[in-house]
């Protein structure tokens, strides 16, 4: 209850966009898109909706039937389960097999697609990083690294190496990585960084208190880039660890507001009609 | 986008209120209600969803299975065909036949009430009018006047005669108003001034531009109260022929004040958990 411009006024004919997730209490996304809706001059407000995952079908069916719903983002747990309720899903969404952003077309179809990814190579590109030819060991292969490591093989990276704790997943994240970009140079299994220019973090461990570095860090480089997707604290132990080494750090933020961009374009917020 | 304390700053956390209608566009709630959850200091909001009609069973199905929707109003069409979708009607939305306000219990339970009536005898109360042994003129036997005539009637009106354009209308509403209200004197059939104090009228014949009053107004005599519930213009046609002719006069902003008192209570907006 503070600035002006944090959101539009709401009447009768406010258009909604709805976040949804099980829960959906931790997500910020209100606070980025209510604002830029607001600029727009737009009479659209972007509100939570707490979607149990045992009645997803049921109360999706509903929502999606609200004649002034344009748009939905999603949130874990339900980021693939969406996938067959829209019309259409763009490349990037489909590579991963998830999508985390949904439109609704001037004909009412709905078109989804993923920026969880994306974003962070949005992010990147604004400092002036690129991940072309770059050698990524990636840690974390569950919803947030698979979305990061397709599109760090779209971006162009030379090889990408996957590690999770659950071996499966990364075998897995490896295959489809492999599967979309043939020329990727793809491996998984143990922790290496040895032959890596880059270390991408996208296991939630860093988030809670007492929490140490995802991976044992012996043999990190300074010469190596190092990217932590996690938005809070601010600085991971990882990214401390990794600055006192010398190495180029970069946190959570950017990969937040590159997909904060990218939803922007995608929602044609502000854009001419 | 003016006053800071219009609606509270939505996040992750927000607990909802929806209304639904079909159209919803032209509804003036959530300006109503956003700034007493606002004043309230709740992190709630109030905002609108076009339910339309063919499928409102789908999306009610739906929206009514979100884990932070507290509530529900309810308009145009909808008012009925909710009820067999909450748990509990409270007793004077049983005897109109229509709810407009749900809250949800702490034990996840849906109760509906129905408020356009009672609304209106709050807003007379507040202005020391009360209807105990009026006799009420009634034009207009639609959702509107049958909330007003149970209400009237229950506010202890003597008699109630009910003007319908459609006599199956009127002849419905006056066996409905004599099946819970035995002692009160029902009629139905024309328009008569003689033998009533009191002319309501809950036909919308007065809203558009080049309406003239809901009923021919001879024989409107000016010892009697003439109330209408219509909320725009604030003067109607037949409110200024009453007022030429020395009737005591209520337009509709007495109901629109009088309901949102009871919805807040109903809605326990403010109160102590």
């Amino acid at each position: 209850m503070s600035d002006t411009a944090q959101q539009a006024i709401i009447d009768g004919a406010s258009r909604l966009y709805i976040i949804i997730g099980d829960p959906v209490a931790q997500v910020k996304s209100p606070g980025v898109y209510n604002p830029k809706f607001a600029d727009a001059g737009m009479n659209t407000v972007f509100v939570p909706a707490h979607v149990p995952s045992a009645q997803f079908d049921e109360v999706m069916r509903g929502i999606m039937r609200l004649g002034n719903l344009d748009g939905l983002m999603v949130t874990v747990p339900h980021k693939s389960r969406i996938m067959p309720l829209v019309d259409r899903i763009l490349p990037m969404g489909a590579k991963v097999g998830a999508i985390n952003a949904i439109r609704r077309e001037a004909d009412g179809s709905w078109t989804g697609d993923m920026f969880d990814g994306t974003g962070l190579i949005r992010g990147l590109t604004r400092r002036d990083i690129s991940m072309k030819g770059r050698k990524v060991m990636l840690v974390g292969a569950g919803g947030g690294g698979s979305a990061v490591a397709i599109a760090v093989a779209d971006a162009g990276a030379a090889a990408v190496s996957v590690f999770d704790a659950d071996s499966a997943k990364a075998e897995a994240l490896a295959a489809r990585i492999t599967q979309h970009y043939p020329a990727c140079i793809v491996r998984h299994g143990a922790v290496a960084f040895e032959g890596h220019d880059t270390l991408i973090n996208a296991t939630p461990i860093g988030m809670a208190p007492g929490d140490g570095p995802p991976v044992p860090l012996d043999g990190l480089r300074p010469d190596m880039l190092v990217i932590d997707i996690i938005m809070k604290p601010e600085v991971t132990p990882l990214m401390a660890h990794a600055r006192a080494l010398g190495c180029a750090v970069i946190g959570g933020k950017a990969m937040l507001e590159g997909q904060a961009e990218q939803v922007v374009e995608f929602y044609r917020i502000g854009a001419a009609p």
